[in-house]
């Protein structure tokens, strides 16, 4: 079955809601809110969980940079006592909760806030995205993402074990690595694809079956999917490198530069998957169109042999009182060798066609 | 029926005819025209209705903002009164009777004029639309509209709650909201198409019908469609983010950054769907190739067993005086013998050509 | 028989010829040169009538705004008179004698210099087009026309009546009310050209014959062309609104923006025909191909019941001399309900293929 | 056969040899080189021509403007003389040499250099061209031609007549008229495509044959190749009437904007001939579908009326001893009548159906 | 079997690894990292090996230019070495160990880092691609390839040579010098491809094989992974030529736009090569459509001239009792002279559809 690749309950806001009200849009991929922190400078790091916004170290003031990662965003209280905590604009809090939105970045007194988009695939081999969103506010950036996934446990794991410039680098290098785990996470489900098509390409010859073309049709859908997800964060991307607010250092502005060499990476082979795909399905309909040419000469060469043939035999075996060549001796071989004479000259006339 | 897409009172204008003369232009939705006003500021609300605008409550001057929403456009006089009313230009007058214009938004001296489309499904889930006219001037927003639907009451709902901006942010932000509350309704028709395809795409593998094809093109068409209204909305939203006339305040551009961001999505959305809709074309295509493949085999596997056997079984009916064989005890059971290999042979060929 | 749609007269002009040689090309269309002046300030018309450029009346300096309408552009002389009294350059004659050129605008010293494209649908349904030339010098503008048509016939009555701006405005706005005759033309060939799509549309599918392909095709290239026409008037008239050349004044430029609307309804419902008759084309393909499809069907449905039922008879019309069964009483109606059973079974299979 | 439209000899040049190194690429189109000089001022004419770079007259200084023609590329010693008379960069040189470069314009120290292409229909009707490649230093231009062809002869003679601007308006004009020459000369061969088009297009009808499509597809990759040099051509008008080196007088720079429109029109005829093809080539493969169609519904028509037909004849051909109706005096006259219904029934199915 | 052209080995790169660290991706093409090293300026040129960055002369300060040119990349210690000692961003160094990046240039803080790709084609015919990573800094010049190749051989020679401004020009010319032998080398891939192109469209008329139609596209993937691959060296050049970094002189510069010109020639052939290779496949499928026409046109003429001539055949073979025209004596040669008329009928019935 073709499904429609758009969600339906991309639908469920009302028209004419006030701006600004908050409603949860998607699906619930999570229980309860879970809300981590990781405060680190130069010499220590801080690791904390919490099951809300009200837990007493997370209102505490941070000495060097904070990372506070919220997972879950159907509960739209905890999403209002954060917006309540960092002055975060309704638009904002709005945007967090409907999961359904296109990467973008905007900027707000105080604050920047970016629309990620993380890809995965599912264990039925289905794309699967979550929506991350990224507010970089004075020393603090906080992450909203919809499930409890590890994307960011190596990142974690490299703020911990203190190596690369991370810990020292302030929250604008701390965004940008949390950008780059986003993107570097596309390579892994761009892997996946090209193993799939790579096994479709191989079948292709072996045993090519009807349905070879709904998996390339499907396969070349979900590569489209994946370009519609990373196409504006190419856009994204590049507006954080042009660095509009003014908030990333120097030598952050190189690393961004860096995720843009991959996220153009990542177009450029989701384009060459698309191609190949495109030319695999060329392949197979030449292929199919080919074997019925094949089906049609056989079909015309046996019709075209037989029916002369058959008209022959019956000529004889009309019940006319007289036929004289009916009487002759050997008016039965020489209907036989006429009859192999005509099916020898149309052998040859189909050779001298190529058609045989 | 394929049905031309250009309605074709389009065309009832003369050539020659002064620019600024209005002439009604478009289908007549609503009987008489009505004039509902909406005054408010921060503390009250007055609403009130007249059929025209010489009513005194219309004439008078408003306290806080202003809002004018006029229904039906057929009666030119009101609209001329209106223009004397607000200083309009005659080629604003004109535009608001033609209702089969593109959306835009024009500076004129003292005011700036918008015209946005409505997309409704009617009845018959056959697409329709109404052009609203938007006049900003001073603390004054009138629309102008072709009938009388319910798609701004929740917005007026909305002004007599006081919940939000709305009472207190001007009329500039009003005209927002009105415009909001248009590009709120498309994700309503886009929330119809896509039902709509979900049950094609449902329908295509259970009983693909012949008229699944018409279906899926009378669907796109629609599509292109609303993509037609709603490409000049996304310009008209971009052009008032940039607020060259100078009338928006701070915190109502961030809301038009919120709009623009709706109506890309609707974009987004729209192409999608398309992509779908050609897909599911193709794949019903394919398919259809597919099954005259099968037919087309069929035909040649019956043709080619049946055709060698007919002629041996008439050659043998044929009335030769002297056909020995046909003497013959054993000659019958060979012949079957002989038409079984031959029907075996072929079995077996066609196996290994994959054509069973 | 398909037509190139390429004037061959185009190529009438000598190369090496030195820049600035007026040379006819075109078909002439009227026999001799007629001049129409109209003299008009806010308060008088005067409508005179020449032969040529040296009438008395024409070489008189004119008090207010000046329209030279000047029909007729094979007869060289004529054209030169006109550049000497209005000091055109000698590429302008040239250009006005081509009747082959693009819509352009130029700005020359003391003079502004436009081509414009006037669209008529002849008696045989034809495309035929003008090229208009347009001067603006000072307070005259001159016009220069293929043939004598009325299209400016509305604008002139309007210039008697006096209504609207047309008396006071001065030559740029008249200027622009040639410019808005010349696009609002453009209608009435649009309308002509869907009212034939929307007849083809009907006849689709009441009596498809196999001639809608053709005539769907001429249609699609008419449309093409009229787009090809209009295409280069967009440019044009969006570089009369960026006025480089300062010679509109505000009001007018108001005006200008009009017509530029009206060139993108143009543009729009163009498109938007050719998209229509694009869908009507596949349609009818796909009608076409789901019919072929039938007919394959039923020929194999046809042939696949007949050829076993054919060789049974045949087999029994064998002249063995020892075939037993041929003597059994129940043999005939045994062969015969054999028959049936076969031709049974196979409607069955066929139906469950869902062929039938 | 298909010929691949890349000549081979464009590979000549070794990888690794410095830059500057003039080869000759190209096929040698003329025995030995000439040079032709033209010396003019408003008063007098001379002309002179030589073997070399080294005659006494080429190597005087000009009074006036001088044009330098020189035919022949191949002779490198003439370049690297050429290159020291009028010191030019050692990259000119190369470009002049190998000829398969594509049209451009270079500002170097002291001079201008343009490459363009000149475009022929040889006598086999296949399309030559030739790169003229043209020096604008102070008051002389040199250009270097492939042959010795005579389509600068006109514009020779112009000079010579002193007709027009050319004698007085300095060596800028010179080159413009240079560039006009070889813009004018490609009406002809569009003129040469389109008489040929014209021709094809009535034989559509008239005689399809089999090879009419190859011819479309032939005449079409023409035409896409004259647009591949004709391109170019556009960016280098362009170029020149922004004129950023500055050496273009005001007069001459507006004569460029007239080539800039030649240069559009061919652009846009060649668009023209392209779609024109197209639609001759979907027209002819429709008519060859459509034909196809009745082909198969033909064959239909008949399989389906004498099968039957032919299974009723074989039934009553069986030789059971007990076939009781064998022996009815009015069966054979019944069954003639039956076959006939079965016919008549058939023929009128296929009538409803709309197949005859 | 349709290969993926995307290698797996792309993705070996872990997720969540700080940015910086260099991880060899790609074949190991040598087995141990070569130091190659050219000092050279005006009067002397000194050239060393070295088995990797710690050789005493490699560590020495050169007196002129110096071209340092390191085989392999596999060995991440020497990559380590060389950034040590050009202090070379940790970005750097992940890029030159990555050899699947897109070619690109980028400014860093006192040097210039540049990819480009080199072009081969195997002794296979495969394709075949090398990462060429060239760092500008100071007088130095150091390029990192993945194997020993000559391609740097000719240029070695011009500099020992003194041949031109090779030895003058100082690094920025030597930059300019690698970067047109990497772009002279596409020269050789192009050639490679246009002979064989040539090789098929030759083929395709003398003995048109199923698989031309594989080898078509084969090809054609070949062309559009070279563009993929050429395409963003165009956009590198064209900022070299930009020179944002300011470290080209005048002249380099010069040469930069010869480079340039080449690359727009490489974009210009392969573009007509795949313009080619597309008619190729289209003309080999409307042969093949051709031939199809032909095989159902026979197959039509012969069943629907012997079906009828089967029939009657069949009529007269009916063995009812009374059947009295087969008593009269010349009822055969009638019936054999009907027989001929619907022979011939239907034969000029064919002639005159043209179907023969």
């Amino acid at each position: 079955m073709l499904k429609i690749r758009i969600p339906l309950d991309l639908f469920k806001r009302n028209p004419g809601m006030p701006p600004g009200t908050p409603v949860f849009i998607g699906d619930q991929k999570i229980e309860s809110v879970y809300v981590h922190l990781t405060d680190f400078d130069e010499d220590s790091v801080v690791e904390h969980e919490a099951g809300g916004m009200d837990d007493p170290v997370v209102k505490a003031e941070p000495q060097g940079t904070r990372w506070l990662n919220i997972c879950g965003v159907h509960e739209i209280p905890v999403l209002e006592a954060l917006a309540e905590r960092y002055k975060l604009h309704p638009l904002t809090v709005e945007d967090m909760a409907n999961t359904r939105l296109r990467p973008k970045v905007e900027e707000f007194e105080g604050y920047l806030y970016l629309i990620t988009r993380m890809i995965y695939m599912d264990d039925k081999h289905e794309l699967d995205t979550e929506q991350v969103s990224i507010v970089l506010t004075g020393q603090t950036v906080v992450t909203v993402q919809e499930r409890r996934e590890d994307v960011f446990e190596p990142l974690r794991k490299r703020i911990e074990a203190g190596k690369g410039r991370i810990r020292t680098a302030g929250s604008d290098y701390l965004l940008y690595a949390i950008v780059d785990a986003v993107v570097d996470h596309y390579f892994q489900v761009l892997e996946h694809l090209t193993v799939r098509a790579d096994a479709l390409g191989r079948n292709l010859y072996d045993n090519p079956q009807d349905d070879v073309l709904d998996e390339i049709s499907d396969l070349k859908a979900t590569v489209m999917d994946v370009r519609r997800d990373v196409w504006p964060m190419r856009e994204l991307i590049a507006r954080l490198q042009r660095d509009e607010a003014g908030v990333f250092s120097e030598g952050t502005r190189t690393y961004l530069r860096d995720v843009y060499d991959h996220i153009m990476q990542v177009m450029d082979l989701l384009e060459q998957l698309r191609e190949n795909l495109d030319s695999m399905g060329e392949q197979f309909l030449s292929g199919l169109s080919r074997r019925m040419n094949e089906v049609m000469k056989t079909l015309t060469i046996f019709s075209t042999i037989f029916l002369p043939l058959t008209f022959v035999a019956g000529l004889y075996g009309m019940n006319f009182a007289y036929m004289p060549e009916l009487q002759l001796h050997w008016a039965y071989p020489a209907t036989l060798g006429l009859m192999l004479c005509i099916a020898i000259g149309l052998f040859f006339y189909f050779k001298r066609k190529k058609w045989m």
